[in-house]
């Protein structure tokens, strides 16, 4: 079968030839229909974040799939369901504790394989198996955008770890802000209009954008970080109760705890390399102090944010799906599918269409 | 009556003569047994830190207080309930909500009065009056040491913030930080042996020291900082679940990121002056999000932490009340009562002593 894969040394995906993978006691084998394209997937390319798995020249790539069961193996699936599998496995002979509780998301990364991106292949081949344990089921209706469902679950595993920070009091957040108007930043702006009165997207784009038509079609504001920086919005805007950081800029993780409102949080998702920089950390301590404010990190997603993704997507309007998938590549168009450009909000590579069937 | 109260441009408190107050409707005459001394006064008094009342030439301190009701005036309060006020007033025309929520420790400190510190008469002087909502019953037996009910429910708030913001999953944790070993320090790391397996203390002082004995006499460890830094803390003992920052020292609040063990959380308390330093930005932002690392800030405490510090005290054993509180001074002796040097541990000023009555 052919997939798309880093090799070691080079700097872009190619397609390679592999041999289709049996699945083992347990293991579905599973027709792969659609793979996004994401940050991650770049940064991996690029050298700066994950690895390749032990013994082997290359890495498959893809960690946010949806395919269909072709082999249930015996297991409670069926032949024809439309499944996503999670992305943590554990390491072959590494500790299972946080597997055993249902949150491999919680683990250290360094106790971890990735598919996709550190020590474990993902699934941008035309066939994976999967363990039944880390494979979702989803309704048929979504085949076409299960590919979706991995990065929402990273927004509700943030929003959950952000909510829970507040949760010891009697938090009437109103004000949400989205740092990063990429594919994951405007999905998750989609989220928090759902339960925020007033939602802002921040980018660095000027008009006409598509990205930006997206925010105002959600009733979100796009404030361009160019004429108002992230310390500034509160005046310029409001103080914001939540923020999401999903630029990988590390000057805003420290920017947002200025622009947050008393008692706000900020969930921080971005992966950013070391950058030495000054602060004025005396008066951003008394600020967080001073204001009850909180800084929650987040990494990866368990299997009941996977449930809620599902149920998140199933709710997107179909035009913002639309407008927000700007390319679906055949397998063997590798140079398209990653293209980074600014007409590309979010691709993904195409192995099967379930409705050949 | 007399009171120990800050004069405008003053840098040292004095006995003051003022008049004995009336109670209001639904106001309590409580004639105070004990004001506890802490590090807030010292900076309300060096000018760093507070604000005198509208109109007035001088500050009554004092915001850890114990009591005995004098006049109930007609209350559900008793004539001699021993009693501890709560810290923050409404502004005489602001905003209440956060009160009528039960919360005024969530609101924006510009918003309230804080007694003895901003805007608002403290406790330090032979009577004083509050309204029922914002005192609290203690037991008889704790009469003595009912002024540090403030300071404990301090602890329980950032307690509850922190344990809060680890609540979206299963936190286990183990090994706690304490980083400062003043008396809120020592009252806290007396809090976590109870709930952690392991406890540290980091002061920067000398053996011997009273401050390392109570550590270790709690079965707690003494981390020197002059000879481990905090973000040495992993190497040299281990990875901390939780640190509680009381030293107000700002680069501790960025180096606690670093000591945390992955899904930790810091709960930061002091309240510094500003102060720029480089910090690397980059590093400390992906740590927080590849091991899901929080901070959150906390200040003040509100009507459930006075109860459960009520109950905490309860339960303190009495040779560390013994040891913390160094020295309980005759409210004419506001020299030594406000000493702030390295014998002193936790001073009082005695008002009143319920057992002549």
């Amino acid at each position: 079968m052919h997939a798309i894969a880093l090799r070691r040394g080079a700097r872009a995906p190619e397609v390679i030839e592999t041999p289709r993978p049996e699945p083992d006691t347990d293991e579905v084998l599973v027709r792969t229909l659609r793979v996004g394209v994401d940050g991650t997937d770049h940064e991996v390319i690029a050298g700066h974040h994950g690895g390749f798995p032990a013994g082997d020249d290359h890495l498959v790539l893809g960690h946010e799939a949806v395919g269909v069961v072709e082999d249930p193996n015996g297991t409670a699936f069926k032949q024809g369901d439309i499944v996503v599998p999670t992305v943590r496995r554990p390491l072959p002979d590494g500790p299972t504790e946080y597997f055993e509780r249902g949150e491999p998301d919680m683990s250290p990364p360094e106790d971890v394989i990735e598919r996709g991106i550190t020590g474990g292949h993902g699934f941008m081949s035309e066939y994976f198996t999967s363990s039944t344990e880390f494979l979702l089921p989803i309704p048929d209706e979504l085949a076409e955008w299960g590919f979706l469902v991995e990065p929402i679950s990273i927004a509700e595993k943030a929003i959950e770890l952000a909510r829970a920070s507040r949760s010891a009091f009697d938090w009437q957040p109103e004000s949400a802000l989205v740092l990063g108007n990429g594919s994951l930043g405007l999905l998750t702006t989609a989220m928090l209009t759902e339960s925020f009165d007033r939602v802002y997207c921040l980018g660095r784009r000027d008009r006409p954008d598509p990205t930006i038509d997206i925010i105002e079609e959600l009733g979100a504001t796009y404030v361009d970080s160019r004429e108002t920086p992230v310390s500034e919005i509160p005046g310029v805007y409001e103080p914001m109760d939540f923020i999401f950081e999903a630029t990988g800029y590390p000057k805003h993780a420290f920017e947002s705890i200025e622009a947050l409102a008393p008692n706000g949080v900020a969930a921080l998702l971005g992966v950013p390399d070391e950058w030495t920089f000054e602060v004025d950390g005396g008066a951003l301590h008394r600020e967080l102090v001073m204001h009850n404010k909180a800084l929650v990190g987040s990494v990866n997603s368990g299997y009941r944010h996977f449930e809620a993704a599902i149920e998140t997507l199933s709710g997107l309007p179909e035009w913002l799906l639309d407008d927000l998938v700007t390319g679906i590549f055949d397998s063997s168009n590798v140079e398209e599918a990653f293209a980074n450009d600014e007409t590309t909000i979010k691709a993904a590579v195409k192995f099967y269409d379930n409705e050949e069937r």
